[in-house]
């Protein structure tokens, strides 16, 4: 369907003229009732009929006004046990594209990486400037911000301010465990909170896993298959949208 | 436990040759009655252990062979329109962990990389060797190919083999288009096959799209939020995991 972008919709009522009058007929020789979208300066999508086409205007009522927002309907952040190299940048970068709202890193049993207060400081620097043009690049209108935790012991204090928390764990997917996930999605409602934690490379260990547990952490497998550090995050933001944002509608 | 691919098993028996017999002898020097997964070419994974090492080669008996698979009941294949730098190598090895079963290239409109014949060698060759690494990473039981089309024509041409047709379309996101992929996913059977098309940095042009579409290409948007070029084929992947391996059972 067709997109104008129109000065003003007053009592659900736009006109047009000029170049996208010519557009919508002759260009698109649209007829009466015929439907587009038009967008207005605050950025609010409607669709809309034709309900009359003049010598030189086009006017069109209003039918139904989209949802505007391009951010997920549920509030996921992401914790990643520090990874190596350069891959919470890929996980920031990516991860705010998917829709992540916030970013947490954390010293795991199995962490190669290791931060001080000053490497932190400016790393947190570096991810935040990541996500500030990955938000700008996938139009989000939110910047997720990132946080370094310097013990695992905060993550887990810091896990009771959720709605839902849970561990993405490798030994769910070697077990065949398939339900977690869905049932996790068909339970949260718009706007609660999720912690999804993830480990390094070579996960967690079994007491951070009963740690979590204890913590009220739910395990959930991502599939069959055996997902690096880093993609573990985007197949669960990405399985997220599906769910909340298009199954929904399927 | 390692994971090594076998041209063979026959009669509960293995021989190791080569670059894999390398690797288990030099890098992880097992010895005899170490275990390992043998993957055969039709996908069944054995757990064996070493009964023989010889000078050049390494016998393994069958202990017992595994249940469950770990590719994805559906057969997708990803597409590129050519993308800058090395996303190709992010595509095929995220891709590879996350199901995809074949991987194209093809030169689009808006592609600013070029590939000649030599250059386009060198990179297959590449990129089939990360998705060689990134299937035995993640526990696959099938490695996948990679193959660079020279021209458009040469996709539409090849798209007639496929089930379905889908490309990615960023038009879909803004507009609002939520059901298309959500309806793919509710309508393919277990074995069909889906080639999945993703536009280069910029996209498609319209007279791409509109050819896709007289290829029977449907349209389908992932979220609401703009994803680039190699981020597209995560979501998709992980949206066809979640859908066909995990949600089915929520």
């Amino acid at each position: 369907m067709q997109r104008y972008f129109v000065d003003e919709i007053k009592a659900e009522t736009a006109v047009i003229t000029g170049d996208n009058f010519h557009h919508i007929t002759r260009v698109m020789r649209m007829k009466l009732e015929d439907e587009v979208y038009l967008v207005t300066p605050d950025e609010r999508t409607a669709v809309a009929a034709i309900s009359e086409l003049g010598e030189d205007f086009v006017r069109l009522n209003v039918i139904s006004w989209l949802e505007a927002s391009s951010e997920l309907p549920v509030e996921i952040t992401i914790a990643s046990g520090l990874p190596k190299g350069d891959k919470l940048e890929l996980i920031t970068q990516k991860g705010t594209e998917l829709g992540a709202k916030h970013f947490l890193s954390f010293p795991a049993k199995r962490s190669i990486s290791k931060w001080d207060g000053k490497k932190a400081k400016k790393k947190t620097e570096r991810l935040e400037k990541i996500a500030m043009e990955a938000a700008e690049q996938s139009h989000r209108s939110f910047i997720p911000d990132f946080e370094h935790l310097d013990t695992f012991a905060a993550l887990l204090e810091k896990s009771a301010a959720y709605d839902y928390v849970v561990v993405a764990y490798e030994e769910s997917a070697k077990e065949g465990e398939t339900a977690a996930l869905a049932t996790l999605f068909g339970t949260m409602e718009k706007d609660q909170s999720v912690l999804a934690i993830f480990g390094p490379e070579g996960g967690f260990d079994a007491e951070e896993i009963a740690k979590l547990e204890a913590h009220h952490a739910l395990k959930v497998g991502l599939g069959p298959r055996i997902l690096r550090t880093e993609t573990a995050p985007f197949y669960f933001l990405a399985a997220a949208s599906y769910a909340f944002e298009l199954a929904k509608n399927g």
